[in-house]
């Protein structure tokens, strides 16, 4: 009988390779111990953006560390989905759950935009890096998405590259029914643009339409959160021409 | 020039028609005279999930109570999709977003489901209730989500209409691509079924598989929380075959 998918996964930054060890300490190495309870000779998965999923066993459980032995490999990398969302920052609690949510759903790169209505003025990036950390360990994926340093919206659209269309929600009622906008653009690299809770203003507006990669597009008669519009328009691009055809790469434990 | 939108919407039981007397008491009292700080002639946006929107003015302020006088009706009464969340209860605070995310996606029903897996034993009704609520007034519906009473999975598929198609989100990789599902299911009576964190049990799955207008659907590579998983099928349906195609009723203030 092969051994079950393990049921912890940890993100690690070392290089994974068959006979490598790799050492967790201080609050990795309590969640293992302790949080988890796992004892020598049981199986974590490992994963580092770069060398796909493996397992490794436990070897060694010191006081404030834990060895880890790397036995084999499970799967290979795979490239997320090429999604940048970009989105103004929100408050507290609301955006740790955003990050964890973008990351269900496969957004490749999480770019802070402030903008005009943006109330909150701050990231904290170790946060927000720890929140999708923990996402991708949960929702399987083999990497961690990529998270930038905020940027004002004239730079980002300054530097924007042209061959990637950046869909915006536009609640004013003159943007395109998605419906119609996703079909034509299957396999092509996307950004999706997000405001603050009060929207773009006027002049972010005009400037938007004025750029032939950016395309509006209205998310329905309700006026969305500015997490709920992140997270749908994410879910509405993945089911609709993303990689939602995909299955999950292990078999759930008794799901069939 | 006209008035424009109240900012503050609210939904109330009573009978709105031109020149009735709306009391609001107590916290909602409060909420109007404390918070949102209004006062004699303000206007504020009335919904009852019966007679459309209605704007009405604080007529008078007393200790503990508001009157407010109806005075013009601003749109008609406009039936949600024809959508129904059907949910394993999960934990609190997480519960609390599903709902509101729900609501704001325009599902028409909530549906508590007990399974086989779920964690949550007892549904807060009153509280849930108050979460779709808050979450109407704010995403300007112009009625609530009906909130059921909760079922167990073998009575919820008993009394299930059979012209109702019911989409399960299946993580087991035997689900069909909503890209290729959802296009045949435009304008007919839907409902989602999510299951709990751990997904449902092997015989819960068979019974689901073995139900002719019950559909097992793929929701990616990736494994979603529950809350994620009932938000992205909601936005998914939407866009694809929902009410996406239309806009916010009222214009936002400077969006054009």
């Amino acid at each position: 009988m092969p051994n079950p998918y393990p049921k912890v996964r940890l993100f690690v930054e070392s290089h994974l390779e068959k006979g490598a060890s790799v050492v967790r300490e201080d609050d990795a190495a309590h969640y293992i111990t302790r949080v988890m309870r796992m004892k020598e000779g049981e199986r974590v998965a490992l994963f580092n953006g770069r060398h796909g999923e493996w397992a490794a066993s436990v070897h060694d459980v010191r006081k404030h560390a834990v060895e880890l032995r790397v036995e084999e490999q499970l799967r290979d990398y795979l490239a997320p989905a090429d999604i940048w969302l970009c989105f103004a920052p929100i408050k507290f609690g609301r955006i740790d759950y955003l990050i964890q949510k973008a990351t269900e759903l496969g957004a490749s790169v999480l770019q802070p935009v402030m903008t005009q209505f943006t109330q909150s003025e701050r990231v904290n990036e170790q946060r927000l890096r720890a929140n999708a950390i923990e996402a991708a360990e949960q929702c399987e994926r083999v990497e961690v998405p990529e998270l930038k340093a905020p940027l004002g919206l004239r730079d980002l659209l300054a530097t924007w590259p042209k061959d990637r269309i950046l869909l915006f929600a536009d609640e004013s009622g003159r943007g395109r029914a998605l419906a119609c906008v996703l079909p034509e653009l299957k396999d092509k690299p996307l950004g999706v643009l997000i405001g603050p809770e009060g929207g773009f203003s006027p002049d972010e507006r005009t400037l938007l339409y004025r750029i032939a990669h950016v395309v509006g597009v209205g998310l329905g008669p309700r006026i969305l959160r500015a997490d709920t519009a992140a997270i749908a328009l994410l879910a509405a691009i993945q089911s609709s021409i993303g990689d939602w055809n995909i299955a999950p790469h292990f078999q759930r434990e008794g799901t069939l």
